[in-house]
C-alpha cells in the first residue's frame, strides 16, 4: 500500500479504507482510497502499521510535519481505547483539533464523546475562546485533562436589607459600628470585629461595603471618598472586575466571601440561612478581564486545588458589567 | 490613669506599669509610667481597660492612628493566648512588626517564638525580605499565618550517566530515540514515549536535555540550535532561572520533575532508586528572579495546595547561577 505525502494530507491507495477506516476509524475515506491527517499517518507508523510514507520513516516523519503535540495526545486517547477524528475531517471548527467518539464507536456513527484541543503548556489560551475540552501537554509531555462546563450560578441566599447602617472607611477595609444583628447573621456580609461577639461592630471588605452602599444600606463618613474610590486606588481596574462579579453574585441570590484562603477571589454559598450554620462553599470564582489569557500552568493550579477541597473551579469573564461563567474541571477520559 | 499620644508613642502615666506591663506584657516601661505603642494602646481603649487617649475612644483612635491591620493581628493573638510587643520596643529591625513570646512567657523573659510581619493582601512582599512568619491580613480581615524556613535541598539519587547519546529536538522537546535503559530507569530523565516500552525512545524536556547535553550525555542534530537556545525561545528568560534550579537540584541529587499538574516548576525526589519505584515527592518548587515580588494571594494558593498533597512548598529565588531557597507553610499559632 503506497502512503504519499501531498500538502498536509497522506493519501494511502486502496484498500486503506477497508483496512483502516472502516475496521478502526482513521481518516476520512474517498472511495478505496483513504486521507490522513500527518497526526493519523505518523500513529499507523508509530505502530509499523504502513512502513512509511514517502520513504520517511516514524522519526523523519515526525521532524517533518512537526505534529508531535498533536500524536502524543492523538495516541494517548488511542491508548485509552477511543477512536477519534482530526477536527478537519468532521468540518468541528477553528479550536477543535479532534473529535473523539464514544468507547466502541468510530466516525461512522453520529455520537461524540469530547470536542478536544490540544494546547502546549507554554501557549496561552484566550479566556473566551474555551467551549471544549483541553488536552494539555506539560514540557514532560504528560497530559492532563481539563473539561469545560457552564456552572450553574444561584442560589437561594435572598433577604430583606436595612437602610442607612453608618460605616467608618478604615484603610482597605469598613467597619460597621452598629449594624442590625442580621446583616452578618442572616445575610453573611462582613465578620465581627470580635469574633465572639456577632452582635457587636462588623468588618466589611470594601466590596461587601460598595455593593451595601449601592442597595442604600450603608454610608460611609462624609468627609471620605466613596468605597468604589478608595477601592481604585488600592486594585485599580481589578476593583470593578470583581464588584461586578459580587454584585451579579448577589443578584442571584449567591453570598460571595473572599478566597484569599484558596487564592482566588470568591468561594461562594448558594444555600445561607444561617453565618452560624454554613454548609459547604461550592465554588471557588476566580475574577478576569473578557481579554485575559490563561497561562495552561495557571489553569492547572486553580483546577487542581479547587478539586483537593471539594469545589469547582469557576472562572468569571467580565466585559463592563456583564460576567460570562466557565467551569473547569480535571478530567480522565 | 492619664493616657496621651506623643507623636507615635502613647504615654500612661503611674502606675501604668505595674497594671500592664507587668502583669499582662503591654508596652515598654519607663520608671512607673509605661509607653505604649498605638496598637497596644487600641487594644486597651477595645477591651475597656483604659477610657480614651486625649479624649479619644476606640473608634476615634482607630480612625486617627491607622493602625487598623497592625490591630487585627495584635487582638488575634492576645485572643490565643500570646502576650507580644511591637518590634519598636525589642529593637527588632525592620520588617518585624511583633515579637511574639511563648505562651505564658512575656516581653520581661529572653525566648521569642515567632518574630511577624504583618502584610495587607494587598501589599506586594520582596522575595528577598522573607524571613519572619507572615501574618497576612485579607480583604475580610481574616488573618493567614505562613511561617518561613530554609529547607533541606539533598538527596542521594546520584547516578553515572553514560554519553553521547543521540537526540532529536522536536518543537519544545527532545526525543532520544536509541536510549540506554538507566538514563529513564535509574536516573528518571524524561519518560517513555511509549508508556507501555520502558526500553524504548524517551522523551526529555527541555531542562532535562539541556542539563544532559551540558554534561556531554546528549547532542541532538547539528542542523538545530542548541537546546539553551530553544528555551530562550519559547520561555524567555525564565529558561535560564529555570535551568539554574534544575541544575542545582540535580548536582544536589535531588531530582526534579515537571511541577505542571501542580502548577508549580518542579517536584523533587529525593531519593530515586528506581523510576519503577518512586517514592513520594516531597516539595513543589516555583522558581523566581531574586527581585520578584510576591502577592500574598499567589502565596496562599500555592502553600495552600502544596499543603493538600502532602509537599512542602519551596521557592528558589534566582539571581544568575545563584539560587536561594525558602520554604512556606501554614502555621497555626
Amino acid at each position: 500500500m503506497d502512503a504519499t505525502l501531498d500538502g498536509d494530507v497522506v493519501r494511502l491507495s486502496g484498500p486503506g479504507r477497508e483496512q483502516f477506516y472502516d475496521n478502526r476509524g482513521y481518516g476520512r475515506p474517498d472511495d478505496d482510497a483513504l486521507d490522513l491527517a500527518p497526526v493519523e499517518a505518523a500513529h499507523l507508523l508509530f505502530r509499523g502499521d504502513i512502513e512509511n510514507v514517502d520513504g520517511m520513516d516514524f522519526r523523519s516523519f515526525l521532524a517533518t510535519t512537526d505534529c508531535t503535540l498533536d500524536f502524543l495526545v492523538y495516541k494517548d486517547l488511542r491508548d485509552r481505547g477511543f477512536y477519534l477524528s482530526p477536527g478537519r475531517w468532521r468540518d468541528a471548527g477553528d479550536g477543535v483539533d479532534f473529535v473523539v467518539y464514544p468507547r466502541g464507536d468510530g466516525p461512522w456513527g453520529d455520537d461524540v464523546e469530547y470536542r478536544m484541543r490540544v494546547v502546549g503548556e507554554r501557549e496561552r489560551i484566550a479566556a473566551t475562546s474555551i467551549d471544549e475540552t483541553l488536552a494539555v501537554v506539560d514540557e514532560e509531555s504528560e497530559i492532563t485533562y481539563l473539561g469545560v462546563d457552564t456552572p450553574d450560578i444561584s442560589g437561594t441566599s435572598d433577604t430583606d436589607l436595612p437602610s442607612d447602617v453608618y460605616g467608618a472607611l478604615l484603610a482597605d477595609r469598613v467597619v460597621l459600628w452598629d449594624p442590625p444583628t442580621d446583616l452578618y447573621r442572616q445575610a453573611f456580609y462582613g465578620r465581627p470585629l470580635d469574633g465572639r461577639e456577632v452582635d457587636g461592630p462588623i468588618q466589611c471588605s470594601l466590596l461587601e461595603a460598595a455593593y451595601l452602599a449601592e442597595r442604600d444600606v450603608v454610608r460611609v463618613d462624609a468627609e471620605h471618598a466613596g468605597i468604589v474610590e478608595r477601592g481604585r486606588e488600592v486594585e485599580g481596574d481589578r476593583f470593578d472586575r470583581r464588584l461586578a462579579v459580587y454584585r451579579t453574585l448577589r443578584e442571584r441570590d449567591v453570598v460571595p466571601k473572599t478566597g484569599f484562603k484558596f487564592g482566588s477571589d470568591f468561594r461562594t454559598y448558594a444555600d445561607v440561612e444561617s453565618a452560624d450554620d454554613l454548609g459547604h462553599s461550592e465554588h471557588l470564582v476566580r475574577v478576569v478581564a473578557a481579554g485575559h489569557e490563561f497561562a495552561p500552568r495557571d489553569l492547572a493550579l486553580d483546577v487542581r486545588l479547587a478539586h483537593g477541597v471539594r469545589k469547582t473551579m469557576v472562572f468569571a469573564l467580565v466585559d463592563g458589567s456583564e460576567v460570562e461563567w466557565l467551569s473547569l474541571s480535571r478530567l480522565t477520559p
